[in-house]
């Protein structure tokens, strides 16, 4: 079913240190340093991040939502205004979901069906289908770099029969968004998800499914739905072993920083989530010493910033006392700084992690940052 | 009453051309270059924009409403936290209103009186007095470079006895701000306000009346507050001449780039005005050939930016497309985006216009400018 150069690999794996690894994944708008997060920018827009303060923050690549593409304003549409990194000025590389998840999560009447999901559209009722082919074809319009399969995702706690019938599915669509993919152009690549729910069993036969179905990448999908984090974990120890070490690793909607230097230290490459720009625009902060909640009075009248030895700007030099008042005063601004400190965190924690792979200090840095963590904020003044 | 230090002056006109001024206004936190636009941080932030990027747009001087800030997070908090400037981290020149305008137009059971006004908070609904006095208090917590005096402004149409009223009340407030701003440091600035509504003798008395107590500044309030334009131009000729040549002129809450350049024109040096952000969140874009409305359909495959010739990357570089779909789609960024790309028109509408008058050529400004707003925006394609 493949073609030889349809499964090209564009992943260098440059160190590892126990199961954590480091490389450059290199796509066809620029080269993404791994492990690598990726912020969400739904519907082709960050939440109160400019694209040039995203880079800024150390971004290499960034997600695309498909479902949320192309409902508004279509894939046609962006497809002949040049793509989506044209389209948003970003001009870096981007991944694009398969819309699955959120045909699940948003759309009404849907209905799974082994051809394709079929479901109303959130924002005008309008009835659409989504197969694995209209899939492919809506992220090669969009001219993601990364595209994913189509796959169903089922919520924990489930019914092993529904995870199991789920992940079956969810092989035979990779397949068939495989045979749709093979006709994009080199350099641009396709991920196959891993399915599975909380089932070793189930995740261990899914992993090997995808893998003997071959992809340019493998993502673990079906995670952080409602499980304890430990749960994650041992789902991430049961897939990896049977992933090829010279393939990226893709955990999708993950996590807390703690999320990511778990499943990092487990042989995780990718990660993406909305959790820094969500919780920037609920006042809570991600530091070096834990998460911050700037709705919190004490910080009402204490004129230092979160964190004083950051390098990002806003972290290091805006007060805890402005941050309360924006965050209080119900200001735009108070999002808009918190998002990029909490993104610029995200990219701190992965460069430090990218650093100490390389340098084979994983360890160290490992418990520097847990043991920072659990030291927890500065105390009140 | 005064005390001849706290009249000294740090404006400095550097030429005139016409009508049309330029000049520096010397502050203790910076050189104010005149015209000057100064963009509205209400309650200690703008609206969808980074300080930095409103400097980078060109802005000399910022405004803060005193109203707000005495309300939340108040003005002793921001005293103790080292002032406005420091507080938001904007460190530049900062000019404060008196609170009274806002007073009137959100607050609840208001009831001017001779020795101030009480009101009822809109945030909790406290009971609060502001007289004169307290709004200099204020204004001198916040550690504000040009504070205003305390007026009363009349919402038009109104009868002339209000008016009159009004008018007779403001100059009183006027020299008793002015006696509560004897002990402010040199360098700090109070500015006295003609009021006078639509009444051409009115407005005369009044102008007379301030120039009588003697401030660093004179404003002119009262105006934009529902008359034609014509209307508000006439009473800027009946008041300019009164006002000392070499002090600066402030139109207040004013207004729309044909506003400004019409009071310029009229010999007006400064302008406070809310509408670049405001119209920016609601989808609309000041440009050099006027107003666009990114709501509109015609933009939606449109690839081309606001003005590829503009020197402010977002209005340069974005396509109508994105603006379009992001403005639609209710994306944060699309204000942001139009927020910025306002401001940056205004703020380059005031530096042609300074470096017009400064060669001699306002005149040919000003006919050029009026023309390209006249053609109006590119055709759809």
């Amino acid at each position: 079913m493949s073609l030889a150069n349809s499964l090209a690999n564009h992943f260098e794996l440059s160190a590892t240190d126990g199961g954590a690894r480091t490389g450059r994944l290199t796509t066809p708008h620029g080269v993404v340093r791994t492990p690598a997060f990726m912020p969400v920018g739904t519907a082709g827009a960050m939440k109160g991040l400019h694209w040039r303060d995203l880079r800024a923050a150390g971004t290499d690549i960034a997600l695309g939502n498909t479902y949320h593409l192309m409902l508004r304003p279509t894939a046609e549409r962006i497809a002949a205004l040049g793509g989506l990194q044209k389209f948003t000025g970003w001009n870096g590389p981007m991944l694009t979901d398969s819309g699955g998840f959120q045909v699940m999560s948003l759309s009404d009447l849907r209905k799974v069906g082994e051809h394709a999901v079929t479901f109303r559209s959130h924002i005008d009722g309008t009835k659409v289908e989504l197969s694995p082919e209209r899939s492919i074809e809506v992220q090669r319009l969009l001219g993601s770099d990364i595209a994913m399969q189509m796959d169903e995702c089922v919520r924990l706690p489930a019914e092993r029969a529904d995870i199991e019938r789920a992940m079956h599915l969810s092989l035979r669509w990779g397949e068939r968004s495989k045979r749709a993919f093979e006709s994009a152009p080199a350099g641009y690549m396709l991920f196959g998800i891993a399915q599975g729910g909380d089932m070793p069993e189930l995740r261990r036969a899914s992993a090997r499914g995808i893998v003997d179905t071959g992809f340019h990448g493998y993502a673990i999908g079906g995670l952080a739905v409602g499980e304890p984090q430990a749960v994650m974990l041992a789902m991430i120890e049961e897939v990896v072993p049977h992933l090829p070490a010279d393939r990226p690793r893709y955990l999708m909607g993950v996590g807390t920083p703690d999320d990511l230097l778990e499943a990092i230290r487990r042989g995780i490459d990718m990660f993406d989530c909305v959790l820094p720009t969500r919780n920037g625009r609920h006042g809570v902060a991600f530091t070096r010493f834990g998460q911050v909640n700037l709705r919190n009075a004490r910080h009402a009248d204490d004129p230092r910033p979160l964190d004083e030895d950051s390098d990002w700007p806003a972290t290091r030099d805006v007060s805890r006392a402005y941050l309360h008042h924006l965050v209080k005063s119900g200001e735009t601004l108070g999002a808009m700084l918190l998002s990029e400190i909490n993104i610029a965190y995200y990219q701190h924690l992965m460069a430090g992690i990218r650093d100490a792979v390389s340098r084979g200090t994983f360890a160290d840095f490992y418990e520097t940052t847990r043991s920072n963590w659990e030291r927890g904020d500065i105390l009140p003044r």
